[in-house]
């Protein structure tokens, strides 16, 4: 028999809650994506998905009711929730009564091997998980083959880079890492093309080839690369601008050099 | 003598509280723009800044007081008021006593002739302030003459937009209009190429030639460019792409497309 979970102070409910603030994440591994698109995605892709959360009242559309046919026809727990409790925990302004909770995917580098072709993207210090979830849905546009994650970046489970990756958290995989971790994986790896941006660079964006298999280093929003990470390039490439702005968007920035790369992969295979 | 603004209820600070929602800044024809980096351009750029608002309290680095020097001599108002009153309409997370009330501009697109090798972008119906902030910061670095907002689009002057934009709000010229404006003004202008973004275009965006001047069409964050625009277009075209997800983010979209057309340039003039 079904049970409805109507106390905010259940504790399967606080647990969620509490998955909402990027300490408690790190604690327990999990993360929850919200909304029927994400949802559909998570249940899609290879995510492990714990349990969905749901509220019978706020889930009107079919598609969302058949997601939970597919759910408990894999084994996955479902919780049925009154809306008070799923406003609880819900990020939405108009909430759609599902949500799953799913558990949390890192890469290890030094167990990675970049593979002939393979495009790989490094991130040092991203701060805006807006800006992070958008970086994860270009590189899952371009099919690279994992983001790292350099020094102290923001969250990619955060609930803002979740819904800005657009499901593409559930299939780019994301690595955790520094410099010195870095360095040992380029040493053991020396076949990978080291390419930084920084706007001190001669060479522009779009005058240079990218030999596979790359990787690419983006800076953070405010500091750009360090010169620790500059050392580590063998090629330093700038995107030209004019205006009265010193700068892009990370996100825009990163997506107009992963695009660059990957136009020449494609002219190159052509 | 200098009177501080105690009162919350105050009606300086009532209308300037007023100026976050759309609807009464679209009454008004006003806007704040909050914090050191945006009142400083604003005061370097063209901007009709009307006063500045600032809490002496907050206000502690050197070089927002000195904005307070550089407005005071230019007649400015300065309006000085309490912690409380200042956060009362903030919404950065830790104020820096400064903001200013600006008033908003519009191009007219009837009145714009668009100049050889000018570049233009037009979006119909951009709903998410963030991502209509970061286009403006792009059109910026590529020096891009305007940017036509289309139809039923978010408000520029929005406080998300604002701070995307990282100050080109400034700088780029933003027009107002609709589908029957814009065929009038492309009939009146028949010099300038039309180029729309379509997934369904056959031209992948890296494929084709630019020629100016030119207008780039973007569709919105979840429709694309609707039939009417594509009827248009002289020309469309498409961003690769491959993985699980089906679109890129507007603004790194339109960041992609629009360094296409800036590099085309470059190598034009060289």
């Amino acid at each position: 028999m079904k049970t409805t979970i109507t106390s905010l102070s259940n504790p399967r409910i606080t647990a969620i809650r509490k998955l909402l603030e990027a300490k408690h994440r790190r604690q327990a591994g999990l993360f929850v994506a919200e909304g029927l698109r994400l949802v559909t995605q998570a249940l899609q892709s290879q995510a492990a998905v714990r349990e969905l959360i749901y509220c019978p009242e706020l889930l009107v559309s079919a598609v969302g009711q058949n997601q939970l046919m597919v759910a408990e026809a894999r084994g996955i727990d479902l919780l049925e929730v009154t809306p008070a409790v799923f406003n609880s925990f819900s990020r939405k302004d108009t909430p759609q009564g599902l949500a799953a909770l799913i558990e949390q995917r890192w890469g290890e580098l030094s167990e990675t091997q970049p593979s002939a072709g393979s495009i790989w993207v490094g991130l040092q210090a991203v701060q805006n998980p807006g800006n992070l979830g958008t970086i994860l849905r270009t590189c899952d546009a371009v099919a690279a083959s994992g983001l790292i994650l350099l020094d102290d970046s923001t969250d990619p489970y955060d609930p803002a880079a979740v819904k800005a990756s657009m499901g593409s958290i559930f299939t780019v995989p994301v690595i955790k890492s520094n410099l010195n971790a870095l360095t040992a994986w380029l040493a053991n790896n020396p076949g990978i093309h080291r390419i930084g941006t920084s706007d001190k660079a001669s060479i522009e964006h779009f005058q240079t080839d990218y030999p596979l298999p790359c990787l690419i280093l983006m800076g953070s929003e405010r500091q750009g690369l360090p010169d620790e990470y500059i050392r580590l390039c063998e090629k330093l490439v700038r995107i030209p601008m004019e205006g009265s702005c010193d700068s892009l968007n990370l996100a825009v920035a990163t997506g107009i050099v992963l695009y660059q790369v990957y136009v020449n992969k494609k002219a190159g295979a052509e």
